[in-house]
């Protein structure tokens, strides 16, 4: 048999399919990791409880199949019926199967660019197509290109992801208004923004909003993330949806975090504090930073002559890896080749960045 | 908006899904719970503690994107490298992988029927035709058969369910030598069985096999699963499959509870001798039972007038249902619509099965 034996037995577009490249995950003890956009902080102190408990339990039954506590109360917490409600093994399942009902061969799914860069990867194993609606340098929201893109399916992630920018509201209802298809906002970091879309979602019925318990939480090791969105929406979900997608622990686990309020909201409060911090250290050296409602900031390094660009942001970079520090770097497109995307960390990992920064400033 | 909105845009093919029907998952300590054929004794002792370091450890940062440390140790116990093996959210999410490399519109797989009905729910789901090869009443392997479907994929589960037949590994050896396409054998069960499918995966690159952790390691609330077969396969199922699918906690669980050999060789002994006595207690009583290679049993059951068939498998199935005794009933097909299966449990539920059974036969 030859060495193409599967790839020629394979369906015609996944003989072409490229997998995602995951931010790197070394390991941690040696790394300051601000690459990912994880949370700095341990989750509240009840997941590990919780989890215990279950663990007491045992793990010799399947989970409950529709998560039916962990929906009721992520309902509770936006204020909607449990059957507004999806749980998903991380949103990235959830992005998955909103593709896999709405996007396949000859039927496109949309998105700004730059965003997340799994949605064109998923819409890749879907057989669908992808279409980019470009931000200018100045990351506006053009509602009226998106508006006519030619899909049933819009990604909008908001807070962006890199660049850290929200979209307010009363654009995002605009876009609702003028797309005729499903708008789907992506706010795996809404929890560091002012405003968020959950508050439309009883208004206008054609939008949908993800969740993830990875980033604000603190339980990227879980898998837990969330679509809310009416109820029509959430069946559909449903049927393409793996029966026993989310395991015990993950559920007990996200219920716990979700229900410690005090809890996530010193943790959140004290990331936006740093993210503040570092923003004006960025702006005290002149380099240009988006203003971030997230927990990274997507910044524009400038080395010691003032220059920035491509080969600035990639010395600065290759930099801070050899000095194992991790950030994230995407050199593929314009928009993005000239910054670095650092995750918000803790107060001594911030420092340790600032003063290998300073290093790479005083180098020659 | 109409109250087809989101029908009316999702693809053609999801208009149509229904969602797979999984075994009831009632709570717990109120039911004798036979439906599921979850193991009825605790996992290994040493997962609670992997989990519970692994809790100490952190839940803030992603988990290892490919389950490394848990493929090789696959890999080991298999005797293959790290590299014929992929880790999936339960196996459930290995077969849903495959499916949708090689099966999609235009584009078959096939499988033997009765078989796992989780099959036809994931080919569905890909929008691709699912062919069934029916089984006659003896349930032997029809090879030549099989092997003339026009199909990349074939899905054999051995030993089967719902019957807890298997087929010998010269058939298969065979069905892998005449079968143009990938053969997935299923081996859910295998660990209950006299002879598995691993030791061809060598000699037969179209071969493959999945396993899974929920059955005769007990973890069928931590979700995970595995597929063993040449890298080439592995690298196709890996372009799809979600970067983050196997959560921290279900990586070092799973690892735990595959090294503790003595426990699981313990457990597994005695599910499979209480299997051989319930066996005998259906024979006792004239009921058909195939012979089983797994955690449960596909019985006929009489009634006191000595009449089998759909009617009194339903009449026994109601009767044991309302006494709080769970067991499966595939009521929609003449092979499958006069057995019930029932999971060997622990020797105090299957006494109390026994006892409602001689009950029910002693009723008027």
């Amino acid at each position: 048999m030859s060495d193409d034996f599967f790839l020629n037995l394979a369906l015609p577009h996944v003989r072409k399919l490229q997998p995602y490249t995951p931010g790197l995950q070394p390991k941690v003890q040696e790394w300051v990791k601000l690459n990912t956009n994880e949370n700095p902080y341990p989750p509240s102190p009840r997941v590990q409880e919780a989890i215990s408990r279950e663990l007491g339990a045992g793990l010799r039954l399947y989970p409950d199949p529709r998560s039916t506590a962990l929906r009721e109360a992520v309902g509770k917490y936006h204020g909607l019926e449990a059957d507004w409600v999806c749980i998903g093994n991380g949103s990235d399942d959830i992005l998955n199967l909103l593709i896999r009902a709405f996007c396949g061969k000859g039927q496109a799914a949309a998105a700004t660019f730059p965003s997340y860069s799994l949605y064109p990867v998923l819409v890749a194993n879907a057989n669908g197509e992808m279409i980019n609606v470009e931000f200018g340098r100045d990351m506006r929201l053009d509602v009226e290109k998106l508006a006519a893109v030619d899909a049933n399916l819009l990604f909008l992630t908001s807070p962006n992801a890199p660049t850290g920018v929200a979209f307010p509201n009363e654009e995002i209802e605009e876009l609702c208004r003028v797309f005729p298809g499903v708008v789907v906002v992506d706010e795996a970091y809404a929890d560091f923004a002012e405003e968020n879309a959950t508050v439309l979602l009883k208004r206008n019925r054609n939008l949908c909003v993800t969740r993830t318990f990875s980033k604000s939480y603190g339980l990227a090791g879980l898998r837990v993330g969330y679509l809310v969105g009416d109820p029509g929406l959430i069946e559909i979900v449903d049927r393409l949806r793996d029966s026993y997608n989310v395991n015990r622990l993950s559920q007990v686990g996200a219920l716990a975090a979700l229900n410690d309020r005090e809890y996530f909201q010193e943790t959140v409060a004290k990331i936006k504090a740093t993210r503040e911090k570092y923003r004006q250290y960025f702006d005290e050296k002149g380099w240009f930073t988006y203003p971030s409602q997230t927990n990274f900031l997507f910044t524009e390094p400038r080395n010691r002559e003032g220059k920035k660009g491509k080969a600035v942001a990639q010395a600065l970079y290759e930099f801070l890896t050899e000095r194992r520090i991790l950030v994230r770097y995407f050199p593929s497109h314009d928009l993005t080749s000239s910054f670095l995307r650092i995750s918000v960390g803790s107060q001594p990992e911030m420092l340790t960045l600032a003063k290998t920064i300073d290093q790479w400033l005083n180098s020659a």
